[in-house]
Order: structure tokens, then sequence, then C-alpha cells
């Protein structure tokens, strides 16, 4: 059996943190994983913004329960999941991003989790370490065959160790560094790399 | 992150071969797991039993297309999936049970393949040995806790490896050879063990 294994910030739904950012008027929120290869260190700064700025919990959830996914990532997910079994993978946190995942249908998603105490994000409590491509290596001791996507420096090593890796929306920098990876625009192509090939 | 895995047939939907013994009326169908562990030689009598009697891939897939799932299952799904992961693990094929599976929604789903020669079911490709046990050590490889319910002998190696197993709907006989496990009759009950508790 083959499982795909996609990214979730953008390539199904927005980035959360630059709507965050615009939606807040703090353009320091702007800052992602393209910018910013390590995850704990990028949130710890976000999670400070966050609480000078007094923004708690519900202020984010409010926010991101008025996003929409990507224009035809619904689509693109009912095409591939009647052909495949699909498991997104994602370095956000389960308690921002539910509303806008629930969204796209009952799909298996891993992520991580937040330290929350009152309406106050006290910390962040990580999967395990590089998980997406730990998520890969378990679904291959399964006998499942992985095909994986994603747009970002986080995504790397999942596509790596993927039996095939695709890059989509990805930024020209990475485009140009791991020409190993096909890469493309349009949920059409990445539904041919990832199911019909 | 904790993910609930659950059989399929007889925790979810009807046994798929009990309604194919009864539509085809040919009760040597009937022998399950229950009554034979050994699955790889259950299906190969089960296939020999098919071929004698001209039973090709599409007699069985217009008798599953007009079955329906447990009641209750979707509504079970609906509550324990907005809380947590949810994985079926099958030893079922593919071929059969996904007319049946399409109806409880857009679940992750481990099983089995069929080896199909236009409308003949030549053998079987299992995915793994034991793949229900392994998926469960997979899953925990991922950094997640699992919780896992069945009713079968096959079910018993995933309940054992799970950080809790529940026996549902199962036979007097497993229930008392198994006292570790929990068991219960309702989908209520079930909720509880395996998302609340």
């Amino acid at each position: 059996m083959r499982v795909v294994c996609l990214d979730l910030e953008g390539v199904l739904i927005p980035e959360i943190w630059l709507a965050l950012a615009a939606r807040t008027s703090l353009p320091e929120l702007e800052k992602t994983t393209r910018d910013e290869p390590d995850y704990a260190k990028l949130m710890h700064y976000r999670l400070d913004i966050l609480k000078k700025n007094d923004l708690g919990l519900s202020d984010i959830q409010n926010i991101v329960s008025e996003m929409s996914p990507l224009n035809g990532a619904r689509e693109f997910l009912d095409a591939l999941g009647s052909q495949t079994q699909i498991a997104i993978l994602s370095d956000t946190f389960i308690e921002f991003a539910m509303p806008l995942v629930a969204q796209l249908g009952r799909y298996f998603i891993l992520c991580n989790q937040l330290v929350i105490r009152g309406n106050t994000i006290e910390d962040i409590q990580l999967r395990q370490k590089d998980g997406k491509a730990q998520a890969v290596r378990g679904f291959r001791s399964m006998g499942c065959q992985i095909h994986a996507a994603g747009d970002s420096f986080n995504d790397l090593t999942m596509l790596k160790t993927a039996d095939k890796g695709v890059l989509f929306r990805s930024t020209p920098s990475i485009i140009e560094e791991y020409p190993e990876f096909p890469h493309c625009e349009d949920y059409e192509t990445l539904l041919d790399h990832l199911f019909f090939d």
C-alpha cells in the first residue's frame, strides 16, 4: 500500500504565522522556517512576541478560524484520498490548526502540541526530533511505500526519506539546491507525481 | 499525540465473509479468524471455494456494496475523530472493503491487497506478517501513544502491543482467556475506553 505524506502549511492551508502577522499588524511574526530552519528557536521567538503583545491562545484561534484552506486543496485531497492513504505531517500545533484542518476533512494528521496555562501559551511540546522523516520511516516499517510533498526547509528530510519526494510551491533557492526533487506549482501536477507515478 | 487503532470487521462494519456466505448460500464461507487463527490458510480456503463456485471479484464487490456499516459506527467515528487520530487496521482486502469503508468517511486505513487477473482472484498479497501489531509499533516510533480495539484472534497482538487494548463485541472464550483487556458491547463505553481514559 502507498501512504502519501503531505506538509500542511504552504501545501494545503496558508502559512498560519504569516496570517497572524498580517491580522495582528506584527510584521516580526512573518519569520518562517524558510528563514529560520531551527524550529524550536523560531517558535520560542514567536511565543515571546505573543506574550509581549498580550496575545493568548483564544486570540490566535479566533484568527485561524477565519482562515480557509488554499484554493483547490480540498478537491486535491478528495481526488488523492479516493485512491491512496493520506497522512498530513506538520510542525504546527494541533491547538492552532484544528479549526482549519477540520475544513479539509477527517484526514490523519500528526503535529505538535502546546503547553497552555489558562489562555497563555507557555511553551511548545514537540512530538519528536525530525518528526516528519521519522513518520515516513514509521509508515515504511508498516510495509508501505511513501510518496511525500512539502514546500520548505523542514520538509527536506521527509522528502529525502520517502520513496519519492516532491517540492510544491517552494522557494527558488530550495528548488535550485535540491534538483533531485521534482517540483510543481499546481495540484493537478502534484496529483500526477504523488499518485499516478 | 494519541492514535486510536481500530479493527474494521466486527467493530465498524459487519464480517464481510459472513455476509458473502449468506448472500451466496455457501455456509462453508462462514469460517472466520475466530475459528481459524491462521489467516493465510483461511484465505486460501476461502479463495478455493470462490473459484469452485465461479465467483469473481465483481460478484464480491456487488455484494459488499450493498452492505452498510454497523449501526452507530459512523457516529462513533465522528465523536472519536474530532478528538484524536484514528487508524483503521484490517486484515481484509482493500478491493473488497472500499465500497463499505468509503461510507465511514475518509479515515486512514491499512489493510491487504488481492492479486487479480481479469475478474478472478488469483491470490492474496499480505502487507506484512502480524501487520496490526507492527502498525502499533510504527505509530509508537512516531512519538504517539496507542489505544486499540478489536474483537477477534487476529487483533490480540495489536491489543497487547498497544498502550491500552480493548475487546469490543468479542467471543466469551476470548474475553475469558484475556482478562487483562477491558471489554464492552456498545460504542459509548468504547469511546470512554479509547478517548476519555
